[in-house]
C-alpha cells in the first residue's frame, strides 16, 4: 500500500471542526447545540446580491477571466477607494474565497522552508496553509494581559532569519477580535522594509470594527505599496460564506504576475458567486449599519454575560466576531468535549473551540476557548448560561 | 523590494493562456477570432442546472460541508453506480474544479522533491501544480505515430526511482483525445502494485468517448482500491466549466482522510455551483446523446478538414474534444502568434495552442498544435479554411 506524504500526515487539523464529531453524536441523542465554535454568521445575505444570481441569464457556465470578471474587479475597486484605498482593478486578482488568496500569496513569496512570523493566537487554518506550502510559522506571543495587542516590534525582530519573507496578520484578528491601530501598522511597516519582508494583512473582517474605531489597511500605508499584500473576501462582509470569493490585492507587480500564473493554472474562480459578489457591492449601506449595529449588542451581551460567570475572563474584541475567553479549568478542550459528551441544560449545550489549536506555541492557551458571537442575543444570553451551568457542574466534577 | 518565491518565478505560463495578448491586440484592429486554443465548450449548460440556481431560495450563503453537501455526495455516487463504478459517498471528495481535485491529490501523497511520471504530451496545468507542490514532473513520452498510445510499460519502468510518487494519465486525454483501452488501465495497475505508487486518473472527459469505445475508469479495475486516485469535474460533462465543480474519489482512506484536511483548510466548495452540480444529475440522457453526437461530427469535420490542408496530419481522437496536429511549419508558436498578428482571412482568423507548452521534454512538438473542437460546425469550416490560406501565405514567406 502506497504512501500519503509527509506533507499530508503534518497537516494539522481544524480545531474548528475537531469536536464535530462529538457534537454530531450530541445531536443523535436529541441534544440542541448552540454553534459559537464556527464563523458562519446567522445574518441574511443582502436581497441585491441572492437577486443577481436568481435573475442571471446565462445559458453556459463558462469559465471567467482567471483574474476574475473585469466588470467585478472595476466596481471592487471602486469599493475600495470609496474607503480611501488607493486600489486599482489591476491590483485584484479575485480569488476562490481568502483562502485561495492566501495559497496565492504563499506560493508567490516563498519557497519550502521559508518562514513566516505570524502572532498567536492566529487564524488556525494558516497553519494548513503553511504545512501546505512547506512553509514554516514562527509564532510571536500576543498577550491575552494586553487584549492580544500587537507584540513589542523587538519581539519580531529577534524571530527574523534569513528565511524569514513575510510577517501575516488578521486585521481585526480571528480568533482574538483585536483591531490593530495605526501606529501598530505603521511599526510593522517600518520593520518590514527595513528587513525587505512583505507584509500580508487578512483583512476579511474590514468592516468589523466597533467603538468608533476605525479599520486601518496596509493598503493605506504610505510607502509600503511593495511591501504590502492585502487579503479580502465577502464571505463576512455580505455573509457569503459560501460563495467562496475572496481576493489578492498588491501594488507590487511582480507578486501580482507571479499570483496570476497561480490564479491560471486553476482557471477561474467560481462564475455564479462572482455573480453575487459583483450584486453586492450595491448594498445599501443601511444593511452594513444594521449588521453592525447587531454585532455591537451581542458582543455588549457576550462579553457581559461570561464576566458575570465566576473565574471567566474576556479579552474584549474592538472588531470582527470572535473573542478569546480564559475559563476556569485546566484543559478547555476536554471541557468543550465534556459539554457536548456528558451534559445538557434543559436539553441543550454549547460548542465552543478551545483554543489551543490557534497557537503555534505547544500547550499554549490551554484554559482558553474562541467563541464566535454568530448567534441573536436571546440565543447568546441562553448560551452563556449554560457555560455557567456547566462550568458549575464540571468544577464540582 | 522583496523578492517573490523561487517556486512562483518557475510557475509556467499557460500555453492556452500566452497568446491571449496577441488575440487581444487582433480584436482591438477589428479581426474576428474562431479560438480554437481553449477546451471552453459553446454547448448550453442543461435547463435542469441552471433552473436549480434561478429557483434557489437561500437566504444565507453558508458554508458547505468541507466535503461537499452530503446530499450531492449520495446521488453522485449513485451516477457513478450507474456506470457500473463501485462509488460511494465516502468516496467523494467534492472539491472547486478538477484542478483543485488534483492539488489535493498532489498535496496528499507527494512531498518537495518527489516525482510523479506523466505520458506527455499532457495537460499543460499538471506543470504549474507540481511547481506549487515542489514535485517533479517525469515525462514519459507518448507518440503522435501511434496516435499517443500508451508508452510500452518498460519506458515507465526504466525512470521509477525512490522518490516516484505516482503516476497520472488524463483519461480520455487533453491535448490528445487519445483514450486508453482497458488494457493499457491494466499495464498500469499491475505496475503501481509492482512498485507501491498510486495511479492517478484525471476522467474530467469520461463522457467523451467516440466510435463506441467504453471509457474504462481507474476505479473499475479491480484490486486497485489502494493505489486508485480518480479526478472528476462538472465543467465538461454538463458545459460548466465556470462553475468549479469537480471531485477527488478514492477507496484508500488514508488518503481520503489526508485530502480532507486541505478540503477542511479551505473550508468548503462553492454553494451556488454545488446546487447546479447537484441538479445537473437529473440531466435527460438525451442531453447526452445530442451532444456526444454533436462532437463526433465537430470531430469528424475538424479531422476531415485538417487532412485536406497539404502537409497537415492528426492524430484521430476518440474521445474529449481536442486533437494534436502536426503543421508543416518548423516552429508552431511563432506560426500560431502570427496568424493573429499579420494575418487574416476575410477578417477573420484562428487561435490554436501551440503543443510545446504540453510537453515536459524540451523541443518537443515544436511543429504541432492543440485544436480544441468546442464550436460549430459551421465555425469549424471556416476556420479549417483559414488555416489552410493562412499556412499557404505563411510558407509562401
Amino acid at each position: 500500500m502506497p504512501n500519503i506524504s509527509a506533507k499530508g500526515q503534518a497537516m494539522p487539523e481544524s480545531p474548528i471542526r475537531k469536536l464535530v464529531p462529538y457534537a454530531e453524536k450530541a445531536t443523535e441523542q436529541g441534544k440542541e447545540i448552540f454553534y459559537l465554535n464556527i464563523g458562519q454568521p446567522d445574518i441574511k445575505t443582502p436581497q441585491v446580491a441572492l437577486d443577481a444570481v436568481k435573475n442571471n441569464d446565462l445559458e453556459i457556465i463558462s469559465y471567467s477571466h482567471s483574474a476574475g470578471f473585469a466588470s467585478y474587479r472595476e466596481k471592487l475597486a471602486g469599493y475600495y477607494q470609496r474607503v480611501n484605498l488607493p486600489i486599482e482593478s489591476e491590483d485584484i486578482i479575485i480569488t476562490t474565497g481568502g483562502s485561495e488568496a492566501l495559497l496565492f500569496a504563499m506560493g508567490s513569496i516563498t519557497d519550502p522552508g521559508d518562514e513566516v512570523i505570524i502572532p498567536e493566537p492566529f487564524y488556525a487554518n494558516y497553519n494548513g496553509f503553511a504545512t501546505s506550502a512547506g512553509v514554516e510559522v514562527v509564532p510571536v506571543q500576543a498577550k491575552f494581559e494586553n487584549g492580544f495587542a500587537l507584540p513589542p516590534i523587538a519581539e519580531f525582530e529577534k524571530l527574523i532569519t534569513d528565511r524569514t519573507k513575510a510577517i501575516l496578520i488578521c486585521n481585526p484578528g480571528n480568533p482574538t477580535g483585536y483591531l490593530y491601530t495605526q501606529e501598530e501598522i505603521e511599526q510593522l511597516s517600518a520593520l518590514v522594509k527595513k528587513y525587505d519582508l512583505f507584509l500580508v494583512a487578512d483583512e476579511v473582517y474590514r468592516e468589523f470594527a466597533y467603538e468608533g474605531l476605525k479599520h486601518f489597511s496596509v493598503m493605506a500605508q504610505e510607502g509600503l505599496d511593495e511591501h504590502a499584500i492585502m487579503i479580502d473576501s465577502v464571505s463576512k462582509r455580505y455573509s457569503m460564506c459560501g460563495a467562496r470569493i475572496g481576493c489578492l490585492v498588491s501594488k507590487n507587480k511582480a507578486v501580482m504576475q507571479t499570483a496570476m500564473k497561480f490564479a491560471q493554472a486553476r482557471l477561474s474562480p467560481p462564475t455564479f458567486a462572482q455573480i453575487a459578489s459583483e450584486a453586492a457591492l450595491e448594498t445599501p449601506q443601511s444593511y452594513f449599519n444594521e449588521v453592525i449595529e447587531e454585532y455591537v449588542q451581542r458582543r455588549d451581551t457576550l462579553i457581559q454575560g461570561l464576566e458575570s460567570i465566576p473565574g471567566v475572563k474576556v479579552a474584549k474584541p474592538n472588531g470582527a466576531f470572535y473573542c478569546i475567553a480564559e475559563l476556569p479549568v485546566s484543559d478547555a478542550e476536554d471541557f468543550a468535549k465534556w459539554m457536548l459528551e456528558d451534559f445538557d441544560y434543559n436539553g441543550q449545550t454549547i460548542m465552543v473551540a478551545p483554543a489551543q489549536g490557534f497557537y503555534s506555541t505547544p500547550n499554549t492557551g490551554n484554559n482558553q476557548v474562541r467563541i464566535a458571537y454568530v448567534l441573536e442575543q436571546d440565543n447568546l444570553k441562553k448560551a452563556v448560561e449554560i457555560l455557567r451551568k456547566g462550568l458549575e457542574k464540571y468544577q464540582a466534577k
